[in-house]
């Protein structure tokens, strides 16, 4: 099979690699192709924040050079990189006006090396809020439609991967800053266990959710940077098949279901109606009530941890920061240390609760979005639906295949027990195929 | 009171930050006295892996152009950093070889940020093992005998700050590697709770237990630093005067007691007595059995996330990593994912079940190390006295005024509950004066 050079953007990492492995494309000529459609795009999408044709092709050149024997996983496959994660050959600067100006790291974050060493492209930096910790967006917009927003922090990793763009990016999540801009736009996007994908040279929020992780338009592809990140290590044993008839899959609507709007309604029936015709076995199931204190929990360590995150750049220059994040260094009105304590503690028990109960299921689903993407570039939407999740430091993928009233993307979620990472991958294809073959 | 300029290198920061204020002397005679103590002193010691005299000098200089009102709490004041926190002005090079030629950073880490928006001088980086991690040492000696460990990983702060080549720096504790260097140099160093301190462009070891800290030769400056960092902003109640007498001191040897040496014996008993003779009400008490899980707990967890954190390094290029650390990335033996669950979730349990007991003592003392620092640079010796602490997230001060057989230094640790930070400051100080009254 000829592959045209117009169909290049549409190939998944998986299909790139393959085909630059075989020789069958250049990794120069695959990045031409993607350069295009960037310079056709950019100019409505803006995902891009940096993003230098010449070093990219130069990178490519390079690994057009390296014998096959040496190539990596990646080699040759380009990768978008949220604006928060440092890198060598390029600035980081977190949508933040106290790093305007700064130039390029004097090495790569842990994730970017493990990218590189794989032999990816570091395409260039996407759009990020302020400091990945603000709702106010801008310049990004939904690749679907100019006028609403791509969700956020991670705006410009799943927009360029919605866009086709690129196959792959990645981004982090605090609250719901991977799973929400995956909903939004249309993509998967997976925030794996806290703690597994190193955040050294990443911007720091909130230390007890910040978490790495990646978009892709398909779950191979998750798959293949899930390897490559060693997610697979804690597995307890191969993962045996798992055919959508007869799985055991759990909706969890959580206590915040009387927030979701009619997009996330009909997208939860529809996949209810979808999935029990396949035979699987649908159960609707409750969290016990203590599970609905986590969001405030949450709320309560996040704030804590991006005081001390955010000091230097207060005293370096307050001006220069968003007027939300002054307030929360300024403030005089901070949870106490009882409370800090009583959220850690409580969390810490909820996560050993709640993988006793994810236990007991093969696939878990859970909203990821109030809706589809709200019109205005203004705000990035709410992460209420995701943030518990974060904080309970468990694997969560968005899963596209729904839309809104105004044929705006809608996904849910696939969620598991902590280190259940290449589990919820599994489930996630499975019910990702079911939705998608409408 | 003239200050000599031979003196000065033995002023405490509070006390530099003082008379520079007063403008009684400049940021620029300051650093050449303490720079004349490092020219002295580095040939033996070798504390610093990074030190520019003529940018040292510069900033000394543009230190003193600002005027009086603009000054911030640590003007012109020296501090030392631990070669794994990122700088904008020297290279970061964690004595890796895949760092050797790394360049300056394009922005400060978040400690060191706030330490220069505080006016100190950055004054050099400071030796440190392998990426904070190892215990394989050199070249950096103990200032009180070159033959044998400063102890590590933050070996080169501790001698630096004990040598009077600097008043204060700054290190990092994963395991022990603040409070164990503090204890083999002689002077008081200071592991704050997790998470309250910024991680923030800092090497990665463990992200579950990796906590940046404070060395000084008083606690005044420990105490300088911490309300520098809002250490004090989780305090219940402004705090009251603690007098030794009457104090309800906890002596607390744990389930590591019977590895401690001669000179640990010797200042245990020596403390019990100076204390009871001061009219202390000192009390031994045994932790509850869980507690002696909690270092392997620590171990498995370390381990898990250390391999996370190294997975780029190794990727890059393994032959430029201690074999140690290989080993830890292509390990097949690793925990379980049962294990590293169950020492997650046993930890967070332990958390809560320490502050319940500390919240009854005014005063918990516990060993810093086994012995005074051993012979030989080619190990630090070990963190086995250190490392529960560490993992609990709660504040750990080596406080010194022992010495062992060979009249090398040996401390003894404060601790206290999770955000108890300046009470254990403060009960730090009043034993400290008991102890070195002497």
């Amino acid at each position: 099979m000829a592959v045209s050079k117009s169909d290049l953007p549409r190939l998944s990492a998986s299909q790139a690699a393959e085909l630059i492995r075989q020789n069958r494309i250049s990794a120069q000529d695959y990045a031409q192709a993607l350069l295009e459609k960037v310079r056709e795009r950019d100019p409505q999408v803006r995902a891009w924040v940096y993003l230098d044709e010449k070093a990219i092709l130069e990178q490519a050149r390079r690994l057009d050079q390296v014998p096959p024997h040496k190539r990596g996983p990646l080699h040759g496959v380009a990768v978008g990189i949220k604006d928060i994660f440092l890198t060598k050959d390029m600035p980081t600067r977190y949508y933040s006006r106290l790093h305007a100006h700064d130039g390029n790291a004097a090495a790569d974050s842990a994730a970017v090396g493990v990218l590189r060493a794989a032999g990816a492209i570091i395409f260039g930096k996407t759009a990020t809020t302020e400091f990945a910790s603000m709702t106010e967006g801008r310049p990004c917009t939904n690749p679907n439609n100019p006028k609403h927003t791509p969700g956020g922090s991670s705006s410009g990793s799943a927009a360029a991967v919605a866009d086709f763009q690129v196959p792959i990016a990645i981004g982090t999540q605090t609250g719901g800053s991977i799973v929400r801009p995956g909903s939004f736009n249309g993509c998967y996007g997976f925030k794996p266990t806290w703690g597994t994908v190193s955040t050294e040279g990443v911007g720091r929020f909130s230390v007890s959710a910040d978490t790495p992780g990646f978009y892709a338009r398909s779950v191979e592809d998750i798959e293949l940077l899930s390897v490559l990140f060693r997610l697979d290590s804690l597995m307890i044993e191969p993962l045996k098949p798992l055919p959508v008839a007869g799985a055991k899959i759990a909706f969890i609507k959580t206590h915040i279901w009387p927030n979701a709007g009619p997009g996330t309604h009909a997208a939860w029936d529809l996949a209810h109606k979808l999935l029990r015709e396949k035979g699987a076995d649908v159960e609707d199931v409750d969290l016990p009530e203590s599970f609905a204190k986590c969001s405030d929990w949450r709320e309560i360590v996040v704030t804590e941890e991006a005081r001390a995150a955010f000091l230097p750049k207060y005293r370096e220059d307050k001006t220069k920061l968003h007027v939300d994040i002054v307030a929360l260094v300024e403030s005089r009105d901070l949870p106490s240390r009882k409370q800090v304590l009583e959220a850690h503690d409580g969390i810490a028990r909820l996560r050993s609760e709640w993988d006793q109960i994810a236990a007991k299921y093969d696939i878990i689903l859970t909203p990821s979005a109030l809706d589809e993407a709200p019109e205005g570039l203004e705000s990035t939407g709410t992460a209420i639906f995701c943030s518990m999740w974060t904080i309970l430091h468990v694997p969560a993928m968005n899963i596209p295949g729904f839309k809104g009233a105004l044929g705006l993307p809608i996904g849910l979620t696939a969620i598991g027990s902590r280190y259940s990472d290449m589990e919820v991958l599994q489930g996630g294809k499975a019910v990702g195929a079911v939705f998608n073959e409408m």
